[in-house]
């Protein structure tokens, strides 16, 4: 049987004395007075916490609770009529029942010497509230209560209760109609007295991104304004920084719950959709022999006698499969870029989602990879309902609007260049239909986008040569153009992709063109695999998965979308 | 509409002529009779190709099939009325039809003048066979035959046929019931005339799976000796570092592709019974800043003004979810091992099956393992019934055995240990309860544990401390060993999993058991994830997917079950 574990008291005081070699001066006399008064106060209190512990412990010993409350052993029993309960399934018929939870205390009070109160969460913002009384026949003693008004916020408990009614809806739990009457609680595992960030703190927007130690009260640097709403009221927020020295709270804050909650679903749509539309998984590697994409900003490493890069993207590997009559593929997986960008928009890993499909004309692969957008976005709507609200009660946004079915919005970018020079910002009378476009370009045509075809959603289809890289194939109807196409969410480009040149002659002179060396390392393998075989035409694309959550939920960062962002100065957790 | 292209000719001989500075001896004149002779020969020969060709480009003129077959180009047009078949479903509807396919010819002969044969696959070993024979009104005339003949294997090509039953079945092809009477023929893109590798041998048992260069006739070495049979006949196998140096053709046959439709099936089998297991899925970064598990074998970079590592587990970032209350979490992804073994069963970067969860009881967690695994061995079974018969006609195997449902083989390590000393090999009379099994060890128990249970696929539970990593929870009733278990499927290992500590104080003493340093780099950052909060109990495990895939099957190197297999020696492609 468990004894109850009182919480620590705190450190004893031990004041630093300072060397003096001089007599007494008055200064000196007045601080051993002082001195002598302040340990006269604590042997005062000393004596206070005696009486009060002998006091207590004599209440113990007439404690008739004690196999009800106290810490976990592995020999703490519950009863076994009592029903393991979820919070998300609570209903009437379990009122009056005898049932059991575990689950993370979030807050405790004491209400006089008598009763308690706690809130229990058990995932997400599910959480119920306890009340524990004092009773007649000593099964709930006021030790016990006092036991439980006292456990640390987020420790990890089990409680045994009988489920009621509140007298009123609880306005502060998530589960409002109904509350549990505890009759045990033990502590499993107790969270320490002072956390490094609280849970109301961890449910704030996160006050700055920057890697650089900030002051928290710093404004945000959100990706859009419109994300951050203005008023701070009740505990103070924290910076990215505090969020991620503090990895456990962060992540159990419900918002950081719901994002999470919101990516799982968004990985699994993308899967269970393209595997409905043949297409099958593979894995490519992350070790490679050469630079993926020419060999900037690529990772290097030592590799037993050689060296090796980790891979920008699986794009090589994604063309193999097809080359190799897989026919339809798709990947998930991390990619990586040693980029040293510190803004809210760059990571050093993130994940991709890629597809690669054998095509006779290469709208397929674009429809596709539009169809699939599109399913998660129209699902996620209807199956993370909640969860989408949940963040946008911490970070506000509007909703994601979508074009109708059938009224996709694909223009070329030449189109889309149209669309800036006539009807956007001044300075962009003059853009080109054969030059990128810029960021600040994409946002604007986004909003001109927006405001004509009501979409956040789009298409720019054939992008001019120089804005893509050697592996695009020219559009055969028009040569200054290739058939790649990007997609942009709220302005922001989340995909690119296109057909590829399947034809190893035309590869060479592409990479002339292009100013490469088709022997050159890596482009030399590459250029060979169209050699080996006869290699069917094909397509495809790949999304950044932490920027599809990111700017579908308009959040401030693409750090908030991922599980353990990884920047240039940030390798923690 | 494009023309015929006939295959290149071979490269015209350019004899090499060695200086001579001395007057003609009579050697020189012999030699110079042959050179005269020689080339009278070729002058003849040359006359006689002149004059082919003008017969050719007579009969060319004649052609009235030029629009039927040739190179591919954007301006090919097949007939809208041709309906695109799939040969994994064609039926006797199609009889009569006309349909398009497009495939990769894998075999072409000419019967005759006026008659030629082809193999087209889709996928797979899905391949039907073609006839195209010249016809009265000219619209099959015999260049075109001659064309359809001749065309390189491994091309990918497009046709357009009427579907008929043949004469007998075709023994030659997985479609035997129908054949393709051939009215139209494009070559979309061409193979090579000479293979790096025939798709013959790419389906024949790799020889050799060492990195270093060997001769071809080299024995195999395989992992289990039973997977390969004796006989080598047709054409000739080829070493794993062939098959990597033709990667294309490596992946295009038919057993690479059933062993890749099996592991997707494997990794789908784990992801959906675990969300219906109520788990999560998340992603652990591979980029970490510390050394996951004790420092050896890890791939170091340079990361900024930093160093990185690649994460060889994702063990502490699937603790960190279940501390943060995700109660039920699973991740499949990438992890590295810069182990410099150049074995059949090593890799430097491989997939891994991971999962944890809150537990009131380990056995749980144990269950939950066991369960997944018993679910994707039964599905496969069912599901991959083709795939698996395809792999065992090159790579024989015994059916891999299952315990029935309710009798699944759990034994302790003790009992295992003790099975050996009493019923195992001479060597193994004094194995030890409280030292780890060796491989030879393993292998051993497997084969007792087989013949005793009829089962390949068990259980070892509550492994000695000293067998297992630091954050392994002792068993409460017997501190000598851990609530830790490893899977075995014939007899090699393929999960370690267990409950881990979850209270820091617990944690610090075993880590000084162990003579780690609390306090040294990755292992404080860890400990104090169990100070943030109070954590909830939880146990789990991590299975090698390369491994079930490759001894599930039993290859005789799991380097047969990768992608894309790294090496010590390997990176390419």
């Amino acid at each position: 049987m468990a004894e109850p574990t009182p919480n620590p008291a705190p450190p004893a005081e031990t004041p630093e004395v300072a060397g003096e070699d001089a007599g007494p001066s008055k200064k000196a006399l007045k601080k051993a007075e002082a001195k002598a008064k302040k340990e006269a106060e604590k042997a005062k209190r000393a004596a206070e916490r005696a009486a009060a512990t002998a006091q207590a412990n004599a209440a113990a010993a007439e404690d008739h609770a004690t196999g009800n409350y106290g810490q976990e052993t592995h020999e703490t029993k519950l009863s076994e009529d009592a029903t393991e309960i979820s919070l998300k399934t609570l209903n009437d018929e379990h009122l009056g029942k005898k049932v059991k939870l575990r689950a993370f205390l979030q807050n405790a009070r004491m209400q006089g010497a008598k009763m308690a109160f706690v809130e229990l969460r058990e995932t997400g913002n599910w959480a119920i509230q306890g009340v524990v009384a004092a009773n007649a026949d000593g099964s709930v003693s006021r030790q016990m209560v006092k036991f439980i008004g006292s456990v640390n916020p987020e420790s990890f408990v089990v409680v045994e209760a009988t489920v009621e009614k509140p007298l009123e809806p609880v306005k502060s739990c998530r589960v409002s109609n109904y509350e549990l009457h505890l009759t045990k609680l033990f502590v499993i595992s107790s969270a320490p007295a002072m956390l490094g960030m609280t849970l109301s703190t961890a449910n704030k927007a996160v006050t700055n991104f920057s890697d650089e130690e900030a002051p928290a009260e710093a404004p945000v640097e959100g990706v859009e304004k419109l994300s951050i709403s203005g008023e701070v009221s009740g505990p103070p927020a924290a910076s990215m920084l505090t969020h991620l020295d503090n990895i456990v709270m962060h992540k159990r804050s419900y918002v950081q719950q719901a994002i999470a909650d919101i990516r799982v679903e968004v990985k699994h749509l993308f899967r269970s959709y393209l595997r409905e539309h043949g297409f099958k998984e593979f894995e490519p590697p992350c070790l490679i022999a050469a630079a993926s994409e020419g060999g900037a900003n690529v990772f290097r490493l030592p590799y037993f006698e050689k060296e090796a890069f980790l891979a920008q993207s699986p794009q090589f590997y994604k063309q193999i499969e097809v080359l190799a009559g897989r026919k339809r593929v798709f990947c998930v997986g991390p990619v990586f870029r040693a980029e040293n960008s510190n803004t809210p928009r760059h990571m050093t890993e993130f994940t991709g989602l890629d597809l690669e499909m054998e095509v006779t004309d290469y709208q397929e692969a674009l429809h596709m990879l539009e169809g699939v957008l599109l399913h998660i976005f129209r699902t996620i709507k209807k199956t993370c309902a909640d969860e989408i609200a949940l963040v946008r009660s911490v970070y506000p946004s509007e909703e994601f609007l979508l074009p109708e079915e059938g009224k996709e919005v694909r223009l070329t970018f030449a189109e889309g260049q149209k669309l800036l020079r006539e009807e956007g910002p001044e300075e962009f009378r003059n853009v080109s239909d054969f030059e990128d476009m810029s960021t600040p370009q994409e946002k604007a045509l986004g909003a001109l986008i927006k405001k004509k075809y009501n979409t956040d959603f789009y298409v720019l289809d054939k992008f001019p040569s120089d804005a893509r890289p050697f592996y695009a194939k020219e559009d055969p109807t028009n040569p200054k153009v290739t058939l790649a196409y990007d997609m942009f969410m709220r302005g922001q480009e989340i995909l690119s992709g296109g057909q590829r040149i399947h034809d190893p002659v035309e590869l060479e002179a592409r990479l002339r063109t292009k100013g490469v060396d088709p022997k050159s390392p890596g482009i030399r393998e590459y250029v060979d695999l169209f050699r080996q075989v006869g290699a069917p035409p094909h397509a495809g694309g790949g999304i950044g998965l932490d920027r599809v959550v990111a700017w579908y939920l308009n959040l401030p960062s693409v750090h908030l979308a991922a599980y353990y962002p990884r920047t240039p100065k940030r390798l923690l957790p």
